[in-house]
């Protein structure tokens, strides 16, 4: 009768579920039930060993799931500009397989740049599709480190120097992955600002600055994201590595924001099994074989978390709160991605996630100069455009690291010339200068072979002749994703661009006035040649779509409306870590190896030096220009004087003023007038990306609350606005201010 | 707005669907709409493309789905015993994951033997949760080819000589596995019941003999258990390969039996684009590369069904009405399966699963010969037991071919008597004879290395001298899973056990009157010393939990219940197509490879040869002994005549006279006493497995309807049930028939 029992209670999942029979199956199982209650009663069938193995990896990306009662394995997926192709089991050779290809979106700083939210969400929801249609249920990333240097190998991969656009842009990611059943997974937390020496470096900086600048984006993504994930970083603060930090974790991630999903290790980032239990960490992943051999077969019983947990436990050294505290959330994650049977099936490689790689790249794209509106091209006018430089032909969604990816597609900027121009105009290609023609990462050839053995002298030669002769020439050089580069695990060596591209710049603007320079860059690169170009067009890594998007933009199909994200420095001596000569730290010579960096800076990072230093940058924060122009009326608010707790608005009219449609990006920086304590000119505390008809007016409102004139008071260890006076700066980027108003808080 | 609107289309997923918001979703993707409306809706969206991507492999195991639209990808894996190890994208390597080990239930062969259709449900249910677990969508097997020679290497497979009880049997599995959302893929279909020369066999049987001795468990699995896929055998058919065989598949499967899931391709069986687009294959899977090379990287662009399809279709040669059909079908399994919300999640060696394996394993050993009750073995009496033989410790998961496990553990016979004992009596192991050593499957090492280097005298003097002072000695042989035993691709070279075997089993007899001889295989073998041995059990491959389920028989702690599903013969010339010297063929002399095999035996195969021919063979199907007795009463039916189509019962009192618990299986079989073609003596229409306590006694009821009474006419192709005299034989064997009544078809 058993058989006979347990058969019928098979078959009732496949019709939908009637009431009557829903006692049959467990709680655990049952879709109707709280998932808390879910959590609880899977909890108390799981062994310890089953409590253990949920804690750490099986393999290079998954981890084990509970398989007599039919919990799924948790399977994460590098992110976050598109999945990662499988590798083998316990290889990082890929796996060769053929249904793995994606869609490669544009990295997170042209999403940053494009201060839209939709695209944000757009972005999150593509993605997160791919990550569904894989069988992911958890995408690494996205990432929301802080710029702090220009250096920063990995700054592609986040979103700018600025808290609050890093926060309002990654909230709708992670919505949109989400709603997929796929977890988002953000990262690194935290203090993760630089690559260097990314295992050991131990950041010393004071509370203020962590809570006002380096923690609200990760925040913002706990506490309105409601990501489902977050990984620690490699590095360490307050000489504890970040993945098992009692601060960051367990006080302020799951105590102050009350995060309750999974904190994963980064791979490899775990270093210690009492740390790795106390303090916060629930999934241990690892690059190799981590911890050290106890004889088992399988390597990854080694883990911290593995049999080292399991034996402190047999032992008695060690209790089983902490285990279950992390198996309710690794289960929790289970409920929420692969156990909700009304997540969707996700797609791949469709046309509207290319589509939506397109409309993030167009977005993102920043116009930083363009003299006598030479840009966009006419090609209604000229015969012959000369394209130079190595980015125009090279794979930029291979390398860089964890992020890189095998793309179904990736057209270059060259072809997608080509393609838009379609023969109407003569496009010549002239190589200009050899960069690193193989793309070597770790010493592995990533992308495609772009070897040209001639001098570069030869090279510069031949494109300056044909320069002579174009109507137009685009320069399109920058940064690579090669080790020391925009790339994991390296910095940059300096601010210039490689390969003596400034060289070849100034060679060809020698030769045509016409030159339009195309900056392909994660970074700030330095710009001496920039008053003897016409254009100067920042378009970071694209992706799939980056020849289309890159087309539109100069073709003028599209309107560019992206603005920075960071401060474009003129030198690494307006950068305060480098100003300060806090980078990359000190060694401690007590043989640890471990790196002190302090954050001597504090709060003034990005614009919030520059200005308080009243340096005037090679492009500020916030700055980007459009193919028409925007004028703005003057600013009014709703109230003069406001209570705490009670939202006010700032309302400007914003008149396009030019010949075709744009966008326009409003912003909104808050200025505290006097301060208990020392504060920042201005911060963004607001802005609006708004669409104009040629002739078109609106009105832009902002609206914020008394969270924007806060800041972190450490010795009370809370966030205080201070009553007086307080003034709204609202602009069109951190240095062009149209209009300010002054308004009180009581 | 398109954005806004397309991200709040999916967020609908997560929260339950409400009504008012599902215009949003598209059809295909809508579960509250019927499932053919689901395929229209998805057909209508598919590019020729991807329509051809859906009919053929990706890799080895998987074809495409279609990405964009989110259908996902179909993802086989090998039963028809438990689910197969992953392997690499395109090798038959394993992929060395950690996360694949399965339970190894009983072969099919043991199932066979139960008679206990729960039993059936039960492995069913168990083996699709495990395949389930591990996210496959389809379950290739089970196997219902006919026994027709017990020399076929992959007997141990399928479900016996019967055609009804193998389709009694086969309809609660595909049940229990599709109650999972996994699909069950019968095989192989048809006429498939040899190894030797299997890709170019082409069977000539008579219409009469297909429909009523080689199709009815496949008729059965597709009307009656509703499987949603189905596997082409690779042998032939008139003179078309099985894969893409206008007979098998269009006429008799889509057309005669309305079968609506997918025909899948054994792999490597497909072997011509035009058969495949016309003559009913949906689904191209392969071994290799197959199909003709065209320049491709991607080997399967080779596939019958891949370019070379698409080919045909845009020069025009074929048009698309062959292909949406195909398509149709996979988008339907799409739904059934992997886009089915509502299915379970599925468990992987749970403790349910483990005690399905012994369960099943334990209903279907069969207790062949138990002279003066040797059995159950009486450890209160017993000091020294002593074990021999290899197969006592030999692994029989790995290897007989694509049924090969990587179990997560298989207990020994000789490890489950040590367990079960535990101690109390002495249990001792002597080898007796090397067999396979090393379980040697297409040259490669598969199980164990079970080298000895003595000889076989000094092996059996050893054997034979430990006998002499033991109360018991168990000799485990048999076969095993190498190549030209029970293994695919090849057949055995004769009836006798190998490895010599004989000569022991007749040196222990010699030497100890309490020999019991367990013969582990999928296959009837010729025992020649049978009057020397006490006892006999059949103990089939029995998986995981081989030694507990054998300890629990050879100890009593279960009665044995199960029954032969085919006829050991004593020789090979008992067997009708070694008699008639119908295999393995007659190789035709043009060239063609082709080897003809003609079924000149016709409907008598098994029981119903040894009925016509009056043989009494070593042991009659049905045969199967029990620790205690049973005493049929007479048997009585409801009417003693019928109308066409009214169905009859028959019944009998079933007592069980010894001094345990048992059940027994009681046996129907309908002998028609006159009929206008020539029938069998006798054939199986219905049985019932009895449990009953000491003493207890059961009215054992079995109901039949015309179709019991019915033969296949050829010349009219149609079932015909012939008015007039019938007889019901009921019966503990096909030889041990307790009762008859005659009844009469008005």
């Amino acid at each position: 009768m058993d058989i006979i029992k347990s058969i019928a209670c098979a078959f009732l999942f496949l019709p939908t579920l009637a009431n009557a029979q829903r006692q049959e199956v467990p709680v655990y199982l049952d879709n109707s039930k709280p998932v808390e209650e879910r959590v609880e009663d899977a909890l108390s069938r799981l062994t310890l060993e089953e409590k253990v193995a949920l804690t750490h990896a099986q393999s290079k990306f998954s981890s084990a799931g509970v398989p007599r009662l039919g919990i799924p394995e948790c399977w994460t997926t590098d992110g976050p500009h598109g999945i990662r192709p499988e590798v083998l089991w316990d290889e990082w050779d890929q796996a060769g397989w053929t249904n793995d290809s994606c869609v490669a979106f544009p990295a997170l700083t042209c999403l940053a740049a494009s201060w839209d939210t939709e695209i944000a969400r757009l972005y999150g929801k593509s993605i997160g599709e791919e990550a569904r249609y894989r069988n992911k249920n958890m995408l690494l990333g996205p990432g929301v480190n802080i710029y702090r240097t220009p250096l920063n190998g990995r700054n592609f991969e986040y979103m700018g120097e600025d808290p609050y656009l890093a926060g309002r842009m990654v909230v709708p990611y992670i919505q949109g992955v989400q709603a997929n059943g796929v977890a988002a997974c953000v990262k690194h937390y935290a203090l993760n600002n630089h690559e260097v020496n990314r295992h050991t470096t131990n950041v010393i900086v004071d509370d203020r600055t962590l809570y006002e600048i380096y923690l609200p984006a990760f925040k913002a993504a706990v506490t309105e994201g409601k990501a489902w994930a977050i990984m620690g970083a490699y590095n360490l603060y307050k000489d504890e590595h970040n993945c098992h930090n009692q601060f960051l974790l367990n006080n302020i991630l799951k105590g102050e924001w009350k995060f309750d999903g999974v904190v994963v290790s980064d791979w490899g980032g775990t270093h210690d099994t009492g740390e790795a239990i106390r303090n916060g960490l629930d999934m241990e992943f690892g690059s190799w074989t981590n911890g050290l051999s106890n004889g088992s077969s399988n390597a990854y019983d080694n883990y911290y978390l593995a049999l080292p947990y399991l034996q402190l436990i047999r032992e008695g050294k060690v209790g089983t709160e902490e285990l279950d505290n992390k198996v309710r959330r690794i289960l929790r994650l289970a409920f929420r991605t692969n156990m909700n049977p009304q997540r969707p099936y996700g797609a791949l490689c469709s046309d509207e996630h290319f589509d939506a790689a397109r409309r993030i790249g167009e977005a993102g794209i920043v116009l930083l100069q363009n003299r006598d509106n030479v840009l966009p091209i006419d090609t209604d006018q000229a015969k012959r455009i000369l394209v130079v430089g190595e980015n125009a032909i090279k794979m930029m969604t291979v390398g860089g690291g964890s992020s890189s990816l095998k793309a179904k597609y990736e057209l270059s900027p060259l072809d997608g010339l080509k393609k838009r121009i379609n023969g109407r105009t003569e496009v010549l290609y002239a190589r200009g200068y050899v960069g690193d023609p193989t793309g070597e990462y770790n010493g592995v050839v990533t992308g495609q072979n772009l070897r040209d053995d001639r001098s570069p002298e030869a090279l510069i030669d031949e494109a300056v002749e044909m320069a002579r002769t174009a109507d137009y020439v685009i320069f399109i050089g920058g940064l690579n994703k090669s080790t020391g580069q925009d790339c994991e695990d390296s910095d940059r060596a300096g601010l210039a661009l490689p390969y003596d591209q400034d060289r070849v710049i100034r060679a060809l603007a020698a030769a045509n006035k016409k030159l339009i320079v195309v900056n392909i860059s994660g970074n700030a690169v330095a710009m001496p040649w920039l008053k003897e170009v016409s254009a100067v067009v920042q378009a970071w890594y694209l992706g799939s779509e980056a020849g289309n998007a890159l087309a539109s933009i100069l073709l003028g199909d599209v309107n560019p409306s992206g603005k920075l994200p960071f401060t474009f420095p003129n030198a690494l001596e307006e950068v305060p870590a480098h100003k300060l000569n806090t980078y990359p730290g000190k060694p401690r010579e007590d043989g640890s190896h471990i790196v002190d960096v302090e954050y001597n800076e504090g709060l003034f990072v990005g614009y919030r030096w520059t200005d308080k230093e009243k340096i005037r940058p090679l492009f500020p924060f916030g700055h980007g220009l459009s193919y028409t122009t925007f004028e703005y009326g003057k600013a009014t608010t709703d109230k003069k004087v406001i209570k705490a707790g009670e939202p006010v608005t700032f309302t400007v009219n914003v008149r396009n003023t030019g010949k075709r449609e744009g966008s326009e990006i409003v912003q909104l920086y808050i200025s505290d007038k006097k301060s208990s304590l020392p504060r920042p000119v201005k911060e963004l505390k607001g802005f609006s990306k708004v669409r104009l008809q040629p002739g078109e007016a609106k009105q832009v409102s902002i609206t914020v609350n008394t969270d924007a004139l806060s800041f972190f008071d450490d010795s009370k260890h809370e966030w205080v606005a201070e009553p007086g006076e307080f003034e709204a700066l609202i602009g069109a980027s951190s240095t062009d201010i149209r209009d300010r108003i002054k308004f009180e808080l009581k």
